[in-house]
């Protein structure tokens, strides 16, 4: 690039040229050459998930737009069943842009695509003048093949064990520490959930979800709702995290409805779960059984179980708590 | 909705379920049903393409953003010579934009679809405050399957006849009039241009491309730096249209230069060009062949031969002449 920023011209003609060669360059082998708009598939893809990102500041501690960009559309292939192949990667930036901030996005999302062997397909920029955006927004759709089973909310059982994958909120805390400029002790959990699928493969695995906006307790809440189930979790199995805790506290936000961007909930039937558990601290993961699929409900309930034996009802969101978080 | 207005709580929890349920009911059948965040294929697809649609005005002569962002992304699977399949859809909201006008999107969004015979498989909402983006945009990627050769910029021969479907720069002109509030009496050709694919099959159709931003100009130039061949077009051959050419002047741009976004550019061989204008005609088109593909060349080279036998070249644009045209 001969400029140190991204300027209006580079929205067409000879400097976008510059520009998509730029980025792909940043990329390197995780793009695939493409001679037109788009890309041809070359390995059979069966689910699709597109996502947008928004998210202020863009750099964060744990990682960016960029890796948070990739990792988000991953993940929704990866919760799904499958496995990521192709990304597309969608870039509009805001005239004025520093170039050295388009470097360390584009190469942190580099780092994410290789990690999950994930190739970009094809790719768009656009830039807008100053003020008809805040700096820059992302939207990836990520292509993927059925690895082995569909996962699906259908299969959530009455009974199953109700798995999460590591601490709750780590990402939502980390990003509104950061907006509120409090110092924190520990980073975002944002990165690809790629070696999930080889760490549930051959157990009963009925579903899996990644709770991002709304935290835990909202995505037990919708998919209580959609599996027509209760939720039934234990204050004291749930893993916690004092600086987590810590952020939480002084926004006001219980940490259950903060996002994760790394962490997964997992539905396992009973008498896998403790295999199930012993091989995912094997793969790395930190797991915990946080709870349990309780009987029919008609309207969406997720109950906690507090430390005293007491039981209260962790509602749907129905104010944003935290917006831009993605 | 139980507002008039998109609000910050629509970015989650149940307002955002709310939102989406909306925007299903809006898509009727063109959305495919989704439990999951993304949505699984059932059609083998070999093509993609992904565009981001950043407009302004998001209204204007012939179309809005959701015309706008179904037509584009599936015109660039047709041009690949691919059937469209399925699009996603990802919306970005300032909160405070009109429910009537998201509405309105999304109605002329459905239309667009069901004339292509494509289907949302799945999309995305995020809601920013105020003044983090300019009201909305929109990103689509659509999926295609190869309808029959797969049309490519190396395929195109010295020889080639030029051919566009329709005048130049109606998209462009017809935008820029209503960004400057020029009363004028046409319309964008906003368009999907899936009906092409049958319009040009059994033809000796070498390449095909809908010259969208920099126009033909650039489209021209470009094609003429990736197949390496000289591109020449005759002024008195090219389509001309009263309303384009006079808003082109008084913007003081060239109508070749200004986008079309349902007109496409095809390279034919000779011998089949007379036999593809009729047919192109018989199909509601109003083509013509506007040049030839001269020799080889190093760098690109547009050539335009005036009325008066003068050569004149089109350059390759450097400055970004309508930004916010798609």
């Amino acid at each position: 690039m001969d400029s140190s920023f991204v300027t209006i011209h580079h929205g067409s003609g000879k400097k976008q040229a510059e520009l998509l060669g730029f980025i792909a360059e940043q990329l390197g082998p995780a793009m695939m050459s493409t001679e037109n708009d788009g890309g041809f598939v070359d390995e059979a893809i069966d689910t699709i998930t597109t996502d947008s990102f928004t998210i202020s500041p863009i750099f964060f501690p744990g990682g960016d737009i960029g890796k948070l960009s990739v990792a988000g559309s991953i993940n929704d292939v990866v919760m799904m069943g499958a496995e990521p192949v192709y990304l597309t990667l969608s870039l509009i930036i805001e005239e004025g842009f520093e170039i050295q901030d388009l470097v360390k996005i584009l190469t942190s999302a580099r780092a994410e695509l290789e990690t999950s062997n994930t190739r970009v397909i094809c790719g768009d920029t656009k830039v807008v003048n100053r003020g008809a955006i805040d700096r820059i927004v992302i939207n990836t759709t990520c292509l993927g093949k059925t690895a082995e089973a569909r996962y699906a909310v259908g299969r959530i059982e009455t009974g199953d064990r109700i798995v999460i994958t590591g601490p709750a909120g780590m990402h939502g805390a980390s990003v509104m520490a950061t907006r509120n400029n409090f110092e924190i002790d520990f980073v975002s959990d944002c990165r690809a959930l790629t070696p999930l699928l080889n760490a549930v493969s051959g157990f009963k695995v009925h579903a899996m979800r990644d709770p991002t906006r709304g935290g835990i307790a909202q995505i037990l809440n919708e998919l209580s709702e959609s599996s027509r189930k209760e939720m039934v979790i234990e204050e004291n199995l749930l893993p916690r995290h004092a600086g987590v805790e810590a952020v939480a506290e002084i926004l006001g936000v219980d940490p259950l409805y903060l996002a994760c961007e790394g962490t997964a909930v997992l539905f396992c039937a009973e008498a896998d779960v403790d295999a199930l558990l012993i091989n995912l601290e094997s793969q790395g993961y930190s797991p915990s059984v946080i709870g349990r699929v309780g009987a029919e409900t008609e309207g969406p309930l997720l109950v906690i179980r507090t430390r005293l034996g007491a039981e209260r009802v962790l509602p749907m969101l129905t104010e944003e708590l935290t917006p831009r978080i993605c």
